[in-house]
């Protein structure tokens, strides 16, 4: 058993939505107040409202340090509450640093004030960047999604150049994958995923159904979804059986009671986060049904 | 004037050293102690006996994010202090993050508790990842590096991919640089160099000049001194009619006062900080020499 189980059996559980807590202050509806204090209490009535209907949430670091030492106490609180209620954290950080570096990294990521069950992380320095993560996710049971194919419109300056291979026209992210996919094979789960998986947008279609069957052993963490153009079809591709993935979203989670405001004919002055937290709920039950709907129909 | 101007005189002043304050606590003489105020007070010294020989300094968050906050209030204080000093800080954080989540890491980096006064980035999401950094660099007259050609053994996995393009072999890394290059020459400073640079290794010996000559508008930050195997001959290669970059070491400055402990027959445990700053101070002194040498030989 890895990490990559428990995140298997919470999608087979909750669904597929991993909640984004990219959490702006600007987010937040104006009752909520617009400090680190205020987001965090905001983070935690969405964790509330949606613990049984997601599968795991993604922090987004960058928000949190935008505000330096304040925004890193409400980081660290809103992993340990995720946690505290059962939940699964990624923390969302893209590091990539080699050897020692990697290992502090590793230890201040997997364990301590901000501890959290996953990260994402960045290849382009080399998998001595990746390997040193290994030895303490083996010993606390952690696990990791690295950057293979973004859902960026940027993913085409580097992701998408074709490199010299054997097999044909192969592309950066396909040498990446290769890559993981060995290391995944050293330690596969109880469901066939390694601990280590990676992260591959649902916004190029074209691509999605190779990707899944080049590496089947690779858990994915999809962005792209929603704002950034990738539908609920879309995402269904990049899974395997009905699993094998976590698709985030963050903003149309979070400002969800925006457009519901504006629906219900609410003064949106007047919203708050009882109201915010329903909102995302229902946001994330949507989500979850139209995945389930679209694997369904893909099967 | 840009702020690659600024480091560009500095090297002109001070010599190419870059102090690399990758401290963890058991470099410490034991009289430091060991929690993250001693690695504070640690790194104080260090700057105090060293900030009129040296370039730069490179703080590497990893060693501080390891600690959790109080580690991150100690890589903080560690930044007010360079700059208090009039030195400049390199902030080691490897961030590649796109859009607004770029934006609010770089308002995280050239402002607030972590304000440095330039960052290292990795590239590996693509242009979108390092360009929404420019606008507050240019507001704050700061800079960055990203990452190129590292030093390390795993750089072959993947900078070191040769990549389709038009100009016969080329790796990943080069793509990296050409873009790199293209966006320098948007906004070059008076010394000819743009506010974003590069990391460029100096261990690929073969490769150095090749790369100096195609990127001159690049100004480098150099790993891989000492430790993982480049001499000053090699950084030399690196460098443009003996500028254009600095040098990063980290432990053979840090633990300096190891060896001078040993070769003086000096109890380690009666080590003082006063000590240990003046091995550092002995340490970049010789660096900064015998680059200087090795720049002067190769003109």
């Amino acid at each position: 058993m890895n990490n990559m189980d428990r995140l298997f059996e919470a999608v087979g559980k909750r669904g597929h939505v991993c909640v984004g807590l990219d959490t702006a202050a600007e987010y937040l509806p104006p009752r909520g107040g617009g400090d680190t204090k205020a987001v965090l209490d905001f983070n935690r009535a969405i964790i509330d409202a949606t613990a049984d209907v997601a599968a795991c949430y993604k922090v987004q670091i960058a928000y949190y340090e935008e505000a330096g030492l304040s925004g890193l106490l409400a980081y660290s609180k809103t992993l340990a509450y995720i946690r505290e209620k059962g939940g699964l954290a990624i923390a969302d950080i893209k590091r990539g640093d080699i050897a020692d570096t990697a290992a502090r990294y590793a230890a201040g990521h997997f364990s301590g004030d901000f501890e959290a069950d996953f990260v994402t992380l960045s290849p382009y320095m080399g998998m001595d960047s990746i390997e040193p993560w290994l030895k303490l996710a083996g010993e606390k049971g952690k696990g990791a999604f690295v950057l293979m194919r973004t859902s960026n419109a940027g993913m085409r300056d580097f992701e998408y150049l074709e490199v010299q291979g054997t097999g044909g026209t192969r592309r950066l992210y396909h040498a990446v994958g290769d890559k993981l996919s060995e290391l995944a094979s050293l330690h596969l789960g109880m469901h066939g995923y390694g601990a280590f998986g990676a992260v591959v947008g649902c916004t190029e279609r074209e691509e999605a159904a190779g990707i899944r069957l080049d590496y089947p052993n690779l858990f994915f963490l999809i962005p792209g979804y929603g704002a950034q153009g990738g539908a609920a079809d879309d995402a269904a591709l990049l899974l395997r059986g009905g699993n094998g993935g976590v698709v985030n979203a963050s903003r149309s989670i979070l400002k969800a009671w925006v457009a519901e405001a504006e629906a219900s004919g609410v003064d949106k002055s007047e919203v708050t986060l009882d109201f915010a937290a329903g909102a995302a709920r229902r946001a994330v039950v949507a989500m979850r049904d139209a995945i389930l709907a679209a694997v369904g129909e893909g099967k």
